[in-house]
């Protein structure tokens, strides 16, 4: 066992260990390129879990829907519409201050919903199949990782040797799965297929054997006590608080009028409690646990707390109304902590993304979600480098793009969990408590913040912007902003209703940037009935056409690196299809040209208003596979375009002359 | 082989010959009742082919919604947007006249899309395994049908005897689908799963052997050349045109710039054709066939009619646009004859539905979801007649109901298809013919009932309204209409949103009333915040919870017949749920309860004002199990509600006392 040399040896250019939200969306992302190989390996068993994450924000159903299943989603998962507050009234006896809406109105296509992460994993893993992506394999667990730091720069070396243990049924039980708690992990079944039960028992049959692999790229989604982690020699930075917080997925039986509407309820002198409605009727309470006996040391040991403590807490809190269940699904306590990692990578070849990178609470609801944006940002870099479209350099975007997008989750997580534990102040106006007022505004506030949509990724060779940091005068800026004022760089790129020009129907925009690997030149073609706007456009078209632009000069061996979309400002009837010239439009193509008009069945998208565009002259905007923004230009900023594209582009070795 | 009473013999509820739409809907809607033995039959083997009906009208989307796979539809059909005619200038040059919404707007939240038949037939298999529903029996064909009259009133009697004849793969062959024309029909494997290709194999070993089943219910879904409507001797009324019309399901390469819309070109000496396009990028076009080769007796030889022809008499008519395709998917030709059967039923024991019962020509994109709503309209009756919760004369209705939609539809297919066919009169203003202008507004006119939205059924048992026969002085109308002016008794109810009063959430609802067997009393209770309105709905709850109410005298052994959904006048945050007393809410239920307010976050449904109902006084509203309208009354009818039920609903032999 000692003699690696000797083990069973392979070669693939992606590993990915952990099939958690992150590593799912990871093997998904790459599965969605053509030629890369991959393998995923978990060192649980195949069956998924009841419990854990639930809450699903808008940013990540729209990835959801630019990957083809968001409509399992919306089929199952329970929407959130409204919040509620409870607090106690001078008495000390709680009722409903007052509701807000659960999220943002119209900032994204998809309200925040919740549903089991089991469902989630679900989707991911048929998507993963429809694409044929590479199964998981159970039952695995690395015990040996080596890089190679001389080959870290090489295009087609595998640098990175990881020695991987297949794992006994026993190894691989659930009290090991994620977090350490283990009651409360019960088997839900009905998450897997006959085929994973049946894989997972093939794997034990290899229990105790080892193997090598060597692989080009190491992907650590393996959650809060990542081992990849360890091996890289990264550091959580943060602290744990001591508040102990129990969470229950129960069928309730209940009079409180709320139960089916998310709502805090802070009592006078019990603690508080979260109500958070589920798909099925279920609903997750998540409720601070107060009066806990500690051991010796003055710690509490979590394994001890029963789901009838937690229940006790919570009728505490939300007497005088009754509280039972006929059915728990799901239960754990766990106590708050906000950590970040360090660093996010070794030599842009091991990453860690997800739980592996940040924890924090889970009342804001956006573990899972960061852990899968954490993926969706990095997969594309990979394949495209893996497909030698793209340089190595933008590998560390990665950790530019994600790390502080993770310290601001855990900014807001401390203030809203430290708000949502604060104790009241005795006072004889308790409704008025200074408290309580903050926590609401808080929650006001973050509502874009949590919806996932004011991500902004900072000034890069994939982000074309003014640099705010002080020094940075390097940075040549080549885009125009102004030319798009409700499309920011660094952001995705938000949804407006536009037509068909060829059959009248209606689209999201977003609908038109499926996750499949391509750029996007999204072309405002302004008014296309104005002569001479409808000659730069054509200009346009020319300069894409010649051998020199960047369509001929980046070209891809499978589908074309860009996806060409149009949109003009109308009115549809006025113009034709045929006033569009190749490579906007080609013979029987119907799917690239757009535009901003009323539609026969759906609302007006208003679309060049939305995205502050003037609707005679346009602009183009270049659009990055995962939907956030690179570039603003002039119809004529052709050389500028080119420029960006330089910098994180690669030609194709094969590709044509120059 | 000519001994019966030798051969294996079996008992069922119900048999249906034929798994085309009709058949299938019949048993999606049988494998949704508990407890009922079904078998479902087809003389051809398990592949589905190309080609057939591809039009999905609104009515029909709605009930699969009812049945919840029209997510699925809604994925990947193709939206009819936009209808654009198209007719000859002065020159006799083809040019767009008008452009006009394919559909009505606003009628039904699902607009006309375009999906071909195998999907469809996939989908609703894939409800029926959901449900545990028999899978088609493949390769088998009824021989021998016999009804034993003396039988036909008995509740648990099996009067009807079928002797069945397993087939050989080649008499299961293509040639025999359907229609006789079996050039054109191509294989596509796409629609057909492994499970069913090896079902297919074995059933073909049987080969040659017959069976014997005896059942009490025989449903003939066996399509235009129905042997079931021969047996029980009934003919089919109406004519055959000498019109020839092709089929082409193609990839079009066209310079013609509305190939993407649905339209209509008549052509100044060509005839016309009608553009229909489709999924996957695909477009049918339906061209009007001229100068073609006659035999000696005059007949036209469809068989010889090759997609070559079909496309040359589609590129004269298209002139000057070119016209090729890469890609022939389906073709056919036909000949336009509309025909209705003169009956539905023999003894209402044996019953004929979808094109063993009407034909017609496919322009008007009606057959298959006619087809889909006969049965849609008799599954239901039969099975809560077998389950004795319905007295057997409400399978009279069936007929009723539905060979008046028929006839209305074959009424507007010859007027639509002799418009269509239509000569132009050769004129100098060919933009003005009357034809065409007849043509654009029986287009207009017949948007509604095209829509499938507009059925009425007449006064039955099943539909309490003044009849429009001069004779009928027997039916005492016991509803009082007025009460509700958005909403007709024997229309399907329409769907407004409405707010569930727990969770805020917002409700279409129709998606409330999903297709599982349930009559609802959808009780509008006004203003809650009205006192005196309250002790009214108060009393109502009062009478449903006595024990001669219908609830307590119609019980049912599986799931409760009558589904009670309360939709009051709101304001939403001035009511709280524990204002409605059971049974209109129970303790731990949360989706009976609605509201008519706004949303934060869909448009606001305004459902008191569209369904025309006092928002202070409200009205009770009964609805069939397939969302038409029976019965509407005040709070205080319960009476004449009572007398309404007695004459549809059966008391369960096992249920409580008188
Ligand atoms: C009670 C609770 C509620 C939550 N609620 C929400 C919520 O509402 N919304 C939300 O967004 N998030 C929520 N979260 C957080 C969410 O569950 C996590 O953020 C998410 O699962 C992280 O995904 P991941 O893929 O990074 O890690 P994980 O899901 O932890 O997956 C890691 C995987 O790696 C495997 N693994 C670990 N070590 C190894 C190893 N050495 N070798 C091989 N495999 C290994 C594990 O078996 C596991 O399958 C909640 C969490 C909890 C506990
Ligand atoms: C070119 C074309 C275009 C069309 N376009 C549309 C459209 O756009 N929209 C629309 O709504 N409709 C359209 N239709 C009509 C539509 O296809 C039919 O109305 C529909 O299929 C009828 O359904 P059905 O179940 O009644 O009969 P069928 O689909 O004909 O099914 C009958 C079944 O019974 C089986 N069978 C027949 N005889 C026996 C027997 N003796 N024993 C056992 N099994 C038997 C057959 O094998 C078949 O599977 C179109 C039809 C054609 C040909």
């Amino acid at each position: 066992m000692d003699h690696p040399t000797q083990l069973p040896t392979s070669e693939v250019d992606v590993v990915i260990v952990g099939a958690g939200p992150a590593g799912l969306m990871s093997n998904l992302w790459l599965s969605t390129f053509k030629g890369l190989s991959v393998r995923i390996i978990d060192k649980r068993t195949a069956t998924v879990y009841a419990g854990q994450a639930d809450g699903l924000v808008g940013r990540t159903q729209e990835v959801f829907n630019s990957f083809g299943f968001e409509e399992r989603v919306l089929k199952i998962a329970q929407p959130m519409a409204e919040f509620s507050f409870w607090e106690p009234d001078r008495n000390g006896q709680i009722f409903r201050s007052s509701r807000t809406a659960d999220g943002p109105p119209n900032m994204s296509r998809f309200q925040g919903a919740v549903l089991h992460q089991g469902y989630i994993e679900r989707f991911l893993k048929d998507a993963i199949k429809e694409r044929e992506g590479p199964d998981v394999e159970y039952g695995m667990q690395p015990d040996l990782l080596q890089v190679d730091e001389s080959m870290v720069e090489g295009d087609d070396s595998h640098p990175i040797t990881l020695r991987i243990r297949h794992l006994s049924e026993q190894e691989s039980a659930p009290s090991q799965f994620g977090h350490t708690i283990a009651n409360g992990l019960f088997r839900s079944t009905n998450f897997s297929t006959s085929e994973e039960e049946d894989q997972a028992i093939n794997t034990i049959a290899k229990a105790g054997t080892q193997e090598i692999i060597k692989c080009k790229y190491l992907l650590g989604c393996d959650g809060a006590h990542s081992w990849i982690r360890r091996q890289i020699g990264v550091n959580m930075e943060g602290d744990q608080t001591d508040f102990i917080w129990g969470v229950l997925d129960i069928h309730p039986l209940t009079d409180f009028p709320d139960i089916r509407s998310r709502c805090s309820i802070h009592s006078a002198r019990s603690g508080s409690l979260m109500v958070v409605p589920r798909e099925n009727e279920l609903v997750r309470l998540y409720i601070q646990l107060e009066d806990l006996e500690r051991n010796m040391d003055g710690r509490i040991d979590r394994s001890k707390i029963t789901p009838e403590d937690i229940l006790r807490a919570a009728q505490k809190i939300i007497t005088p109304y009754t509280l039972q269940y006929d059915y728990c699904d799901w239960f754990t306590a766990y106590q708050i902590g906000q950590r970040v990692s360090t660093r996010y990578t070794k030599f842009d070849r091991v990453f860690i993304l997800g739980d592996a990178c940040h924890t924090h609470s889970p009342k804001a609801g956006q573990g899972m979600n960061v852990s899968l944006m954490d993926a969706y940002n990095l997969g594309w870099k990979i394949a495209q480098v893996l497909q030698h479209k793209a340089p190595r350099s933008i590998l560390a975007t990665y950790e530019a793009e994600r790390r502080p997008v993770a310290q601001e989750l855990i900014e807001f997580d401390r203030k809203w969990s430290s708000l949502f534990s604060g104790k009241l102040e005795p006072n004889d106006n308790q409704a008025e408590d200074g408290l309580l007022e903050e926590f609401k505004q808080t929650f006001e506030d973050a509502k874009l913040f949590v919806a996932g949509i004011t991500v902004t990724y900072a000034p890069s060779v994939l982000v074309d912007k003014t640099s705010h940091q002080k020094n940075d005068h390097s940075t040549k800026v080549l885009s125009k902003t102004d030319l798009a004022k409700g499309i920011h760089l660094g952001m995705r790129i938000p949804s407006y209703r536009v037509l068909n020009q060829a059959d009248a129907r209606s689209w999201h925009l977003q609908d038109r940037l499926p996750s499949n690997g391509q750029w996007r030149l999204l072309i405002f073609a302004g008014s296309m009935i104005d002569l001479a706007q409808r000659e730069r456009v054509l200009a346009f078209a020319d300069y894409l056409l010649s051998p020199l632009s960047i369509l001929n000069t980046y070209a891809s061996e499978d589908i074309p690196l860009f996806d060409i979309i149009t949109v003009h400002s109308g009115p549809r009837t006025e113009v034709e299809l045929s006033h569009f010239p190749p490579p906007l439009r080609k013979m029987s193509e119907y799917n690239n040209v757009f535009v901003d008009d009323h539609s026969y069945l759906e609302p007006f998208g208003d679309a060049y208003k939305n995205y502050g565009v003037d609707s005679i002259r346009g602009c183009v905007v270049l659009i990055r596979p995962d939907q956030y923004v690179s570039w603003i230009g002039d119809l004529e900023d052709t050389d500028k375009l080119e420029t960006f594209c330089r910098g994180c582009l690669r030609r194709l070795p094969s590709s044509s002359s120059l």
